[in-house]
């Protein structure tokens, strides 16, 4: 019974689930990844950023998050946020903040 | 049962995650680290410091990690701030005071 797939051992850890929103909040999406690289490279597609590069923060604060090791340490549900050139991370609005104290 | 890879022992203590910010706290990364002078290594190449001296404290409020003894006491995804000859810890300001709220 081998489980290729869904066990493809410590090297290529079990894909979780991540949320992935835009540099302006306004769209968030939903994305299994089993690595940084892996997320990277469904964030272009999903996120349609053509060939342009982009790299991802954490939504709750800005930290850039830019090796596999860390990524591996994030928790389930980590909401990362995509920025381009020329854009920052930024404070959520009053409006937005409000959908943490929910 | 050896478990040689989730406890090396307390000489080398299992990498955490960390976040570590610039003085203006303009620029924030994620870092993984098993000590404090792993900490120092990791965060003079990932912001580019080169070879200027530089020292480690509590983004929160300043205080200066200086002991691999106190470093191992702090949490996981602590934030730490740089300083080099020079800068000063300060005071988040309003803007960056309302990230704590969330």
């Amino acid at each position: 019974t081998q489980q290729l797939l869904s066990e493809p051992g410590p090297e290529a850890p079990r894909a979780r689930p991540y949320r992935v929103s835009n540099a302006d909040r306004s769209l968030r999406k939903g994305i299994m990844a089993h690595s940084l690289e892996d997320l990277l490279h469904k964030v272009r597609d999903t996120l349609m950023l053509a060939d342009k590069p982009f790299y991802l923060v954490l939504e709750e604060d800005g930290t850039t998050v830019e090796t596999e090791e860390y990524f591996q340490a994030l928790a389930e549900d980590t909401v990362f946020m995509v920025l381009q050139k020329g854009q920052k991370w930024q404070f959520p609005s009053e409006q937005q903040r409000a959908r943490y104290q929910l």
